[in-house]
């Protein structure tokens, strides 16, 4: 009688949720630091103290009607501005203000663009593994996701498996570099390889094929990795970004989507965004934290912690033996699995106390997800966990 | 190649940003005190002294972490366990944090209570006068609007009307009270019959009618004039609201859908708001508002402001010879127009610096809105142009 598509979405179990409520059972049974939760991609670095002051500062000088106001439904012309700035000086692009559309966050961001340009019955290849919400707005957009594995060394991105999946109903292409789940940022030659095979395609069918970049870790890089920005590479890409990551605002919900002014039609894309966050309910984002990301867009988050984290447990499970793919962004672990089936792994991993995320949700078999944005501690407390976990499996393989 | 439907829209006229621009581009050239600007319903009163300490308090209490994090996708509990309470308190109704689920405002809200119920092919009902955007929501969801006029005396609810138009595919029917643009707030004898209507045709095709109650001028009343609270009279009622206009916070995009317990499977319609709120790309309602509307919710507006203003446009209006309808909520007054052509109307009223909205995009023709949520010099003001205006009519009528 009701919509019962919507009904099973909002009753579809999530592993991840899951988790976590086990792991509150857990913590209260036994103790918060004898759980070693792995499970949630929260930022863990404290919010910079610039968001703060500016806030404040916003406070102070208005009586909250005009800081409270709707802004456009692009956005405040300003914040636009601020974020076209911040994107040319750091990138060697040219956007203006007119090129960016504010939103609620990198899923709104991903919804609306794919409603944008999908019509019902185009395709649109996901890269796995991938974050699952991927599948949920492109059918919702009457589309079809097409997932296309990345490679299995390094879960880089293959190019060979891309063109096999391309065809004549190929919409988009979604990136998420630096990735979740894998952390694998893609290399310029990866993105390079993928432009060329796009533009190629694009020709053939006589409409272009576009590049959704999902790049809400865009910031969050160890040891000075480049993370190409794709627009530089490819003329018809959308850029759906969030702050939820580098500022540590993701409760906020506020990002935006960047439209290259040279893609085909950039202009009449801009409109189908309008018109794609109007039918989905959404009227701006967020007035105050516009203003917010107007004064602070271009602070860098302190990535110290972060890669701290990174650099123990990539190296100590490597130790340990695991095959670990080497993560040079966001704030994820991708681990093999020690037996085939991922969810029977985490299962095992439980009797040692560490919750991890078997990969199976993200469109690939046999892995696990660690998210290490947590404190440093837990990571060093729980390494014997992980050593255990890895003789446990030893001693059953060779008994 | 794109979504045209989604391009259209998002290139689709609006009447009131049109007159909008036209007010910047006028007040530049005669000055800001000489344009009478009516047209915009953003509230004019500022936001409450709580909300700002609120935020100053649970600023200088955090690091940010747990402030700007996600919260549940439903929202933060002891968010919704507060709306519950003061529903309760206020409404002599019960319901619990289980039935609410916190929104990006009241466009969010209605977007997905309308794809939550709705399957292709449905009708929703919407009462003319009406919210230009519902049509858009619905037509989302792949159903039809049916547009019912109102009483033409009184813009009441027109039972008759309402029963010639339900059939076997009505699913909803919308019902904004206190009422934009009318201004009109339906009596409890309105809200009693069309419950008993819509109980009788739901029982005879044994299939619920939803009353989506749309109720974001629900405190904004004058002269004590009650507002039924539907969830009392009606069991199968999804109250949608905004604290956008009862705490001056529109930009800040935060208010809930009410799902009543009493609703014909309750827990599955919200279990399918949830699906829809994942479906169309929200994750949570912004963090930081959620939390200023667990201490804020039960906070009335000072609505001293807009009585005053009320009072006088009304007032005056109605001496020189205007027929005006009663507004007893919201911040607006329907006005007939002096000519059948409400657009033609608009256009002579420019020429005394006056700028109304036409009822046209509001489905009805022949009156046009005015927005009173302005400075009380700006009525005072205008009053003479709305004299000299009606006399040009005179003068036309009598020559």
């Amino acid at each position: 009688m009701i919509n019962k598509n919507m009904e099973l979405l909002g009753k579809q179990p999530s592993v991840i949720r899951d988790i976590h409520e086990y792991s509150v059972k857990r913590k209260s049974e036994i103790g918060e630091n004898n759980v070693f939760d792995f499970s949630i991609g929260n930022p863990s670095i404290p919010t910079p103290a610039e968001v703060k002051d500016t806030i404040l500062k916003l406070l102070s000088e208005s009586d909250g009607i005009k800081l409270h106001a709707y802004t456009s439904d692009a956005g405040n012309h300003n914040t636009r501005v601020a974020i076209a700035n911040d994107t040319n000086n750091r990138f060697r692009f040219k956007v203006s203000a007119e090129n960016i559309y504010m939103t609620c966050g990198a899923a709104a961001s991903l919804e609306i663009s794919i409603r944008a340009i999908c019509n019902v019955g185009d395709e649109v290849i996901v890269l796995s593994p991938y974050f699952p919400e991927y599948k949920v707005y492109i059918e919702n957009a009457g589309a079809k996701a097409v997932e296309v594995l990345c490679r299995k060394n390094d879960f880089g991105i293959d190019i060979k498996a891309i063109e096999n999946a391309v065809n004549s109903k190929t919409k988009a292409i979604i990136v998420n570099s630096p990735n979740n789940p894998s952390g694998v940022v893609f290399s310029e030659e990866d993105i390079s390889s993928l432009a060329e095979l796009l533009n190629s395609y694009s020709e053939e069918y006589s409409q272009p094929i576009y590049i959704i970049a999902d790049e809400p870790y865009r910031e969050i890089v160890y040891g000075g990795v480049n993370v190409p920005f794709i627009p530089c590479y490819y003329d018809n890409t959308i850029v759906c970004y969030s702050y939820s990551k580098s500022l540590s605002l993701p409760g906020e919900r506020i990002g935006y989507i960047l439209i290259s002014p040279k893609a085909t039609d950039s202009s009449d894309i801009f409109s189908a965004v309008c018109g794609a966050g109007r039918a989905s309910g959404y009227i701006c984002a967020p007035s105050l934290m516009q203003y917010v990301i107007e004064k602070c867009c271009g602070i860098m988050p302190d990535m110290a912690k972060y890669e701290k984290n990174r650099d123990l447990i990539y190296t100590s499970l490597k130790e340990i033996g695991y095959n670990v793919i080497r993560p040079d962004g966001a704030f994820y672990l991708f681990v093999e699995a020690l037996e085939e089936d991922a969810n029977k792994f985490c299962e095992k991993a439980k009797k040692f106390e560490l919750l991890l995320v078997p990969s199976d949700s993200f469109g690939v078999k046999g892995f696990v997800r660690i998210a290490y944005c947590v404190s440093y501690d837990q990571i060093k407390n729980s390494i014997p966990a992980f050593k255990a976990l890895f003789e446990e499996y030893k001693k059953g393989v060779t008994l």
